[in-house]
């Protein structure tokens, strides 16, 4: 037993998706795209003398995914979670505490599992808890991710768009996941399925940012705030679109500097989650 | 069309590995398991005026893996490669100079190819060379890869340990794959298989150099000097084995220096290929 580990996973904005239940939580998921950001969380987890204890930036808190990442490992362990992503606002900050979780956990408690293993302990407890569908296998590659089939390692099939652009978000707020995903998703993914038939078509960042706005309008998700500034980052030349599900806007480069947001900027996360 | 791009590929030491012909190279390859570097190859590509031109730390060379995959793409590009790994002694170049080629060579003459159909074209080109089997989809994926089912994505199967350790590797001199693998590779595959099936049951670090080791023994691949150093290096409390295929030793930590000799230190690369 390692007294600690520390991890980090990517945030992760989602473009497009569409939603697949499915009976086993292992084969659940969604399929669609979206961008891993250099900007993500960083867990810590220890062995704990009591039950299991959970810190987001310094305050306790309850994660239902993380603690069933815990459950299934059979271990207490005290996580601690640093970010200077918002929270609830479509950055998978979930997906990564509960990815960041099972890798630190394997190693403080020597639980002797591979990281296939790892990520779809993760999935399942996003998929459980209701959540999220696809952040954790797209935290898990890093890059452009694409999400062929739903699922964990063994039943998910990913891709990459090969790029590795500069991004810039804003965010205007939350927007509940459970409440979405707990709705009536028919329209929401055929939207999802069009757009990914497109982006498969030519996986390219254009493709990727025009399907994604195209989404966005087409599931019926837009808020005014959200509008307005994808079309100022359009006028002024860049790309942009909406992250799912956030009242967040990201767009390339330094789109959204040049249409006049005060937005946060990173880049494209190259790895996906690693032990540090 | 892009002035030129350039992308960094990690080296990858593979431990043990079992060889898997077929009549298509994409299913083609290899299972087994290895170690991708924070030493790697740093390749750019432009476009050429006349036919393909390939330069490797400053000197002309002709190198068919990287050949192949221009031709796949169909461009000619004058293609640059700079790595502080020694060549031909088991650290997978062959396979970074292609994979980088074929992820640049997208980006400088817009081919549109998703990561996975670049990553197999990469490994095609690595097949039909006879230069290598299953450096490329590891080195695409990074940390501690484990290759599962041999073949490019959608045919191969990919797992990882969990760990980012330290590395060190001393070289003693070349080892041609094309002559071991264009040899009688049944009693190295029946060793191969063996180690895959531990691994696979343990997935840990200590596993993946015990395996490593058993390999090079039951695969009679080992020389002398290689004998030598690992047995050193488990004399000084430190996990070593042989880098296939070469005659290199890779330690974990600084398990080579420990043990009295002058190794380069690097450690697990936890990204896989990247466009900078």
């Amino acid at each position: 037993m390692t007294d600690e580990a520390t991890a980090f996973v990517p945030g992760h904005v989602t473009g497009f998706f569409s939603a697949h239940p499915a009976d086993e939580p292992v084969k659940a998921g969604s399929r669609g795209a979206g961008v891993t950001l250099s900007h993500g969380v960083e867990v810590t987890a220890r062995p704990s003398d009591e039950s299991t204890v959970l810190e987001l930036d310094g305050d306790a808190v309850s994660m239902p995914p993380v603690e069933r990442v815990l459950d299934a490992l059979g271990v207490d362990a005290a996580v601690r979670a640093e970010t200077s992503l918002p929270i609830g606002a479509g950055f998978g900050v979930s997906g990564a505490m509960a990815l960041g979780t099972a890798l630190t956990a394997n190693v403080v408690f020597d639980c002797g599992r591979s990281e296939n293993e790892l990520v779809a302990l993760a999935h399942v407890a996003e998929v459980q808890s209701g959540t999220g569908l696809g952040d954790v296998v797209a935290q898990a590659r890093g890059g452009v991710p694409i999400r062929l089939d739903p699922g964990a390692p063994g039943y998910g099939r990913l891709d990459g768009v090969p790029a590795r652009p500069d991004v810039e978000y804003v965010t205007f707020g939350e927007l509940p996941t459970e409440a979405v995903l707990s709705g009536d998703t028919d329209r929401l993914s055929a939207a999802g399925e069009d757009a990914l038939a497109r982006l498969v078509r030519e996986p390219t960042l254009a493709q990727f940012m025009y399907a994604s706005r195209r989404f966005a309008r087409e599931a019926g998700l837009l808020t005014d705030e959200v509008t307005e500034a994808i079309r100022a980052v359009s006028d002024a030349g860049g790309e942009a679109s909406m992250a799912m599900l956030g009242r967040t806007v990201f767009a390339l480069g330094s789109g959204l500097t040049d249409a006049g947001y005060d937005a946060v900027s990173c880049r494209t996360h190259p790895a996906g989650a690693t032990l540090q």
